[in-house]
């Protein structure tokens, strides 16, 4: 079965991936990702503190924050910052984001220092926080590494690599990377964030029409995926020498 | 394999279900469900207004808030209206139990009023968003039979009934129905919401330790499926005339 | 001079009191009660800190929040969480519930710890403000008495009970323990606390219509002190072995 | 027995009161009022528009807000603005000044306009809240003088006359206007609002150490009412032609 | 060319100024300042705490807070207390306020305290933030008198004076100290804050109609000195002894 | 007298200044502009609704809202979204970018529309206020585009251009557009925003050490025309077809 998906793209494929470092000049890792036409600036920052939960510990943090700038959508949306609030959706998605990435740390060999990783969509077109993830783990690499030259630590706190994708079912097939057309009307919307071994992370799935099943789910995880491993290679272009 | 619950439970085995109609006078629907020491007061009001973006289309709504009273749990939380905000995980969980309802209900059917469910955590043991779209059902069903007993819907907008569950690997092994002890010390989390025709609403999963695989997560799904079976069954005998 | 109250009771009749502690399991005091259809539940909890002005004084503390479930009330009310700040009325109450239970506390016997009474109206009925002061006091005795199993204080830090009750005119008859028809409907409400040695704690009085004489006065007070009477009986019966 | 006062009065002796109409120039009414070194402004606003639970109900509203400048007491206190929201005692006073005026107002001779009271303390010397009631209610005679003035209402919507004071028990002695050594160090705090007829409006009184028994509180009673007397002889004079 | 200022002054002609120091009683410095209509309440007030910033430095902090009382102005504004924040304008002024007065005191030489200038508007008729920063500047002069009489600093921190004035373009003349006829119809409105060097501190000027021109400036500005210069002279004789 | 700049300018020399349109999609305007290695994204949002002040008087209005992204700066600031409030300095940045592009819009030919230049910066290193309103003012001009060539509006509404740039005294030299080392570390900064007309449409010129005098506010202002000058050719090169 086929169906026509609003790119022309195969069921099966992810939109070009673009990962650019070293795009602004404060952060100790600044990563701009594009999915397709989304864009998200994620930079990471190096402070030397941790939370009240956690000080004297010897333990780091690595957190997230995510933001939406107010005509990266098609509409305008508010900013939130004159709201005086985050929205659920907001708080949900930078939620996911710090727990993606918390994943792939040591927080003892990171010592009592806290990364925060700023996700900040320049231009929306669905995915945004698979791409946040994604460009989030290379901001990640680029600020440790910026700490291992500066012999601020010792052993590498990263252990693997994570990424992650959404998939969905649009008109009755299973796609993957679904961009805003596809998102906006799709029956099944799921994120996976991955570990470069295989493992989940977080797997997230909403029936947004008729509830799905066994079947259409694993072909989700096969398709989602096969979408991770191509997220790793880009990873590994992007950080190598 | 086996492991020791901390309460003793089998793994495939839920705690106890209690589910109490009427808790309260005031709202169309009120029940007070407990899964084992967790209780969640879940009351669904019925008003004859919807929100802004559905005004004039004949459509209704259906909406969740959730809250836990400030010593429903081991130590005492902070109050969320004396903060001046619900954090991140109040917002998720309300989104989540709105979504989860939403999932059953015909909103033509219902007609341009809206059924706000509130779910308030008395006592907090593991599970309570779990908890909350199970009674919250229950409640819902209430509330829409009052507006058939006078004669305000014509059809019935609710369609299949919505249960979840949490699953997750405790040292190890998987489990059913993660009670505080478990949910505090487990490698993953998972929460499902179905319907009683064997399909997914939400599946959302948590590696908090190491990445979970795809036969974990077969695993997951079917004492999730077990559990689930179990909730509609509760739910069928606390509606039966 | 009779008149026929809404609920058939005469007018120096109180509700039924019901005292239910032990209702939840986690908080070191934990009291259900009710006046009539108006039930609160009162926790107390137990904290080795105290606020900023006390510190290093060898003083305790004792507070309280109040706040009412969306749904307690006859029609949905906001979810003060939700609307970001607590209003007026709730202020107002949960300083007068802290100022009536601290009037029976010795601080310097309690030690740098506070004690937190929070007072959550399940359903309302008129007299929440009342039935959460007197079922507070439950629950502080409970929690006094769960740092004195554990040797954690010397002395008893508690001198006499305290307990409210509230009176009113209504339809030109003095009544006790406005239930929420009168309540809505009334010239004059007041709010009695008193302690068991016969002294007034606190006496707030409103005239919603016509302004009330010092006769007037005289009779809501021996009303209000036969009550209180009753109240203090139902605490002791409640707390007995 | 007696007692010295700090400030030399006699037990029944109310402090000098100063009532000044016009204090500014943009109000309907304008009034600044003094208890001794207590000085707070009290303007009336007239606008043409009611909350909206009033709307199209032919009755008018008359509200009050209150607020203390940042250095109007001996240290300086955060201003409510810059700290994001109003306290709780600011709320509780601004509540009982509105419920006070209003008790002498025929809402339905007022028509659909909202008379706003706002009370500004510009020094603070104990009882801030008698003599912002006390001369709110000049202001709000003199913003219906306007209204009648330009012939916008027929009949006087304010029938008979307000006014408010403190009474005490200091150093075992009963006392009439406490000021600001007195109310920081008294056992029982009262705060009488009266009308003309010598009925009760508010009464409200809190045991800060010993709870106050029924012959000391007749004799406060009696005290409030003497001072009270004195104040609408004050109101008459500064509002007589 | 000649323009009839609603007022019927000259161009270059100010309104009386009043300058009235002691105005309350608690402030270490307490000025009331009068624009002719325009009156503004100014405290300075002591604390021996500097902000986080600060601490440990041996430097003083000056800052500023502004407020308008909601019936200063010709129909009422809301309470920002009430609303919950303080409008963009009023942030802009106290900022202003902050950095003007901080222009003529040496922060070393003021040691570990912070001085606060809360100037808040009792009457309001243009001119608010020329009169705020000139009547802070005596407050402030006092606030130092009384730390210089308790032997808390050892050399004066004030060097020179500082006052503000504001000038603009009335239909098409400039004129000097706008009031609110004119602040509210002008095409160009210019703020100038000066010291008795006659250096310039600040100097705001906004085109609202039409943009003006080098020469026009010129003119402005020389008229904003020749004010700025009467309200030396007006500093300098309500300082006197 | 020269002295080294930081960046190596000479004292009248700009840095480069890029202006990049189209830089998003989905906004009608959207220009990326950078003064050296200061980045602004500008986006103009055409709403067809007015703020209530204006309904159904047939004029449209321009405003502005101006952030950081969190680590656009040398350290990492709050991200103003989650601390709940928009900072003084970003209101009064905003409220100034409305203004300066108001000046050049006829908002009759405008039409009951909404015009909202969000400007966000990507990184900063000074000058991000002036840089805003430059690039500002030609997103503005592509949304007009692109309103009349959907023949939405009859007339142009802008008329002119509107530019700004920085002058400062640093080390007793007056310098053209301060970059942040030199912004942090002058006497005396000004902001100017002026038309291709040559009229001044706002000038805030601030003393942060000595204060500034005549002839040094005629060099800066001549200073500051050059600057513009080359702006507007910029902005004219731009635009070009």
């Amino acid at each position: 079965m086929t169906v026509a998906r609003p790119s022309g793209r195969l069921p099966e494929q992810m939109r070009e991936v673009g990962i650019q470092r070293g795009y602004t000049r404060h952060a100790e890792g600044s990563v701009l990702i594009s999915f397709g036409e989304t864009r998200v600036l994620c930079t990471a920052s190096v402070e030397n503190r941790v939370p009240g939960f956690l000080r004297g510990k010897g333990e780091g943090w690595v957190t997230a924050e995510y933001g939406m700038l107010p005509r990266s959508t098609h509409t305008r949306s508010d900013r939130e910052a004159s709201r005086g609030k985050q929205g659920g959706r907001t708080l949900e998605i930078q939620r996911l984001i710090g727990r993606a990435l918390r994943a792939c740390v040591d927080r003892n060999a990171l010592g009592e220092r806290t990364i925060t990783l700023d996700c900040d969509v320049l231009q929306a077109d669905g995915g945004t926080r698979t791409a946040a993830i994604t460009g989030a783990y290379v901001a990640l690499v680029d600020a440790v590494n910026w700490l291992k030259a500066r012999n601020e630590i010792k052993r590498d706190p990263i252990h693997g690599a994570v990424a992650a994708v959404s998939v969905g079912i649009y008109r009755g097939v299973p796609v993957l990377d679904l961009d805003y057309p596809e998102d906006s009307d799709c029956d099944t919307d799921m994120n996976l964030v991955m570990n470069d071994g295989g493992g989940f992370i977080e797997l997230q799935g909403t029936a947004e029409g008729h509830a799905f099943r066994r079947d259409e789910l694993n072909d989700l995880l096969a398709l989602g995926e096969k979408g991770i491993g191509e997220l790793f290679a880009a990873q590994r272009a992007a950080l190598a020498p």
